[in-house]
């Protein structure tokens, strides 16, 4: 028997002081993490020896206890983050989390609340940050939500519920298999993958899923979005339903959700915005007036770990018609008999908006997050984003060795060495090689992309923690790696 | 501006001293709670005050900061739980948590890795669990596996596997929009609602799910599983799935699992185990003899989050054939290009494996759980609580006031008070009644669920804190409550 171990059985601990004595520990110790992020590396690589003890394929028949278990956090994991949580980390679109949402989770799993459903007090919680995210992105009072992973699942979510309002008969009990509805759907060429990987879970498919071309700007072409509904109708398909984006992964371009939400509803098409991330730019007063027309939204997916720093993970889905939304998924079998008082009151159920019937309390972390730090706070962080990269998309544009290879549309900078004497594969190669070696030296870490068929060096301010000495060091870590790269060619 | 703001404008607290006493102290207050868990009612329901203060429409424009925050959420939140971790909450199929798993939490939040691919140890430790989860079930070494939030999604994606594998054509891209697939599947009567809804939001329709009916354990009738499959043939659908349940929701039935794993393999049906709860029981000597079978799974779904207790929520599909799964999935768009090294490395990454992209660091509360108990105590408890359960199926058939209205075939105990003189209808009525007396008593906290057009108390033991003196507790109050409400009819 370990020495955790209880005469009773329970899976609590029989001492209770030592096992504070832990928890203050662990606490002290990520709070050093925390204060002294920047003097550490962005990322290092998982050694071998960490990746074999973490190999082992048979599951521990006898426990450690959880003293020995935190040891082993702190010597395998714990030194091996993403990188995210660093001043210096400018990759994809992380957020980079804060100890008030950590803090959040801690609670969270201490009251190990299940929001499938019930009356308890954790699902007015969820229903509050819902409630606060339809009034921040204008939709109406009688709009539903429901928090999820993230937008990947929210525009599932979404998209499930736009079927379900347009697809003629009941998709639900029919399914796709009964007839040739053949819906289709349009999205820009620059949309996210889920949008796709939506469409072939659904069912529709994704050749269903129209691409539509985008301006100089990387926006939506609104007036070939019209073309192409005309010319499905004309063919005989079932035209459903736009996803614009507010905030496109790859540079932060915003599509004109005023002129698509007018076209979707003339056609009578269901209007999914995807918001991942830079639907929290509606927080900056100078930047709002650019989503304009979100709040046109049949259904709108957006991130709280993102640009609000919330930990992982944690996104949410907002439906205009809170009708279809139930209608889309609710199931209440005889186990879930809804009752008008006791724990099994509380309706309507969470578990009847969406896939889960199991849900934890992510919204704990949210309400944690928007109520101690405010929107104000919130938005001034996201602000600063967009002006450092604004000044990061100078300082390239004013380096001779560096290029941009796209407008600075909000928080993403894509830009790339140069060298006029490589060729456009070799140039890519380097470029590619070189955020690796920004990676393994640990200096930053952006990611990477393509635009126009050339690998961009792709950084996303997306960190509260970074300010312009961590973009300065970016800019001397490409070009000095760049040159040592370029000088063994 | 509060006192946690940082003129450096990040959202760390200003005063790390201040920020780690008040981490101690939320630790020190949960401990307070854990360790006198009995001694409070199991539920009380919210208030009308607290649903006011947390109906608030407007999210906050300036923030309160964390103190004034924690203070709100111990008055607000705190009190009024899903009563789960409580050891008389006996209701639906809920774990309890541990003050391990929240721990982990924290440290999870700390680290805020996103689990959607890239090269950290974050990524190894899922990897641990999902290795470890197949050699629990008995897996080949080649399965693949994701953490989910729950079987409902793990389910969702092992039928998405299937379809990918059974359905002619090219399901992704084309969807079920092409043709007249008629694809069916097949599951019992007895089976849990997230099937249904898997097929829904596959766009099968649920009318192309069979329910199956059961034998007097209420487990599927494999002859009419066969004489099923054998009708659709004949009629020209396509059968390609069977779902099987280990450990139904109502009951704890376990489906022959080798018979129908033999039946699927013959016809050449993919073999989905809804193993939810139940599938943990292989951890009991005694017990797992009566999962035969499940190894010949092709995808499997269950919770780490009941009855292993790992805090809410926390699922796992495991899929037999790793090529299928991730063909299922896998999408890389430029902006999520492999690397061969550095942060971009790591592959395959895990957004191949499901829907999400954005993915949080569930995996580490259940590796503590895991390496901190190890199998044999966890298994131990589950063991105490089918004997329990046993022990409680005994006392309600030698209880004249009360009837066993299932067998005990597992953990989960359906009976009710019983009352000659009064119609069905009033007698399901004041055993509905009853429950929510327990509930707004803070007694005890069963669930309903109907058997044969009767409504029965369900208590199901998935919880490592309940003991007989809990369960004599609850068939105390049932016949108290109970005589009480006749003596008024």
């Amino acid at each position: 028997m370990s020495s955790d171990d209880r005469p009773d059985g329970t899976l609590d601990p029989e001492d209770w002081e030592a096992f504070r004595a832990i928890c203050h520990r662990a606490v002290d110790r990520m709070i050093e993490r925390w204060a002294h992020a920047r003097e550490r590396p962005v990322w290092q690589s998982v050694p071998d020896a960490v990746k074999d003890a973490l190999a082992g394929e048979g599951p521990p028949e006898r426990g450690i206890g959880l003293e020995a278990t935190l040891r082993r956090f702190e010597e395998l994991i714990l030194p091996y983050p993403t990188g995210n949580t660093h001043p210096r980390f400018l990759g994809w679109v992380h957020g980079s989390g804060t100890p008030v949402g950590a803090l959040a989770e801690f609670l969270a799993g201490a009251m190990n609340a299940n929001l499938g459903g019930r009356e308890h007090a954790p699902v007015h919680v969820e229903r509050q940050v819902i409630r606060w995210s339809r009034t921040l992105f204008g939709l109406p009072e009688g709009a539903s939500g429901l928090l999820v992973g993230g937008t990947s699942t929210a525009t599932l979510i979404g998209l499930a519920c736009a079927r379900e309002a347009k697809c003629p008969g009941d998709v639900r009990r029919e399914g796709l298999q009964g007839g040739p509805a053949r819906l289709t759907g349009y999205t820009s060429r620059e949309a996210h993958g889920s949008v796709t990987k939506a469409f072939e879970l659904l069912g529709l498919g994704r050749e269903h899923l129209r691409l539509v071309p985008v301006d100089a700007e990387l926006r939506m072409d609104v007036r070939a979005l019209q073309e192409a509904v005309a010319a499905d109708r004309a063919a005989g398909f079932h035209p459903f339903c736009v996803v614009a984006t507010a905030g496109t992964v790859n540079t932060g371009a915003i599509d004109d959700l005023a002129a698509i939400g007018h076209f979707c509803r003339e056609q009578s098409l269901w209007l999914h915005v995807d918001a991942a991330f830079g639907g929290l730019a509606v927080l900056v007063p100078e930047l709002a007036p650019r989503l304009a027309g979100i709040e046109q939204a049949d259904s709108l997916a957006f991130d709280f770990h993102k640009w609000l720093h919330v930990p992982y993970d944690a996104g949410c889905v907002l439906i205009r018609d809170e009708g279809i939304h139930r209608a889309t998924f609710a199931l209440r079998p005889d186990y879930l008999a809804a009752a008008e008082r006791g724990l099994a009151g509380g309706n309507p159920w969470f578990c009847e908006y969406g896939i889960d019937l199991s849900r934890g309390f992510r919204a704990l972390k949210v309400w944690f997050t928007l109520l101690a730090y405010g929107l104000d706070r919130l938005g001034e962080a996201i602000a600063r984003n967009c002006a450092d990269a604004a000044w990061l998309g100078e300082r390239v544009a004013e380096t001779p060795e560096l290029e941009l290879l796209a407008p600075v549309a909000l928080n993403i900078v894509c830009f790339r060495w140069r060298d006029g004497r490589l060729s456009p594969a070799a140039l890519d190669a380097l470029n590619a090689a070189v955020v690796a070696d920004l990676h393994e030296e640990g200096i930053a870490a952006p990611s990477t992309t393509q635009l126009d068929g050339r690998l961009a060096i792709r950084a996303c301010l997306c960190n509260h923690r970074t300010d312009r000495s961590d973009l300065a060091a970016l800019l001397e870590g490409v070009i000095t790696l760049a040159r040592r790269r370029a000088a063994t060619l």
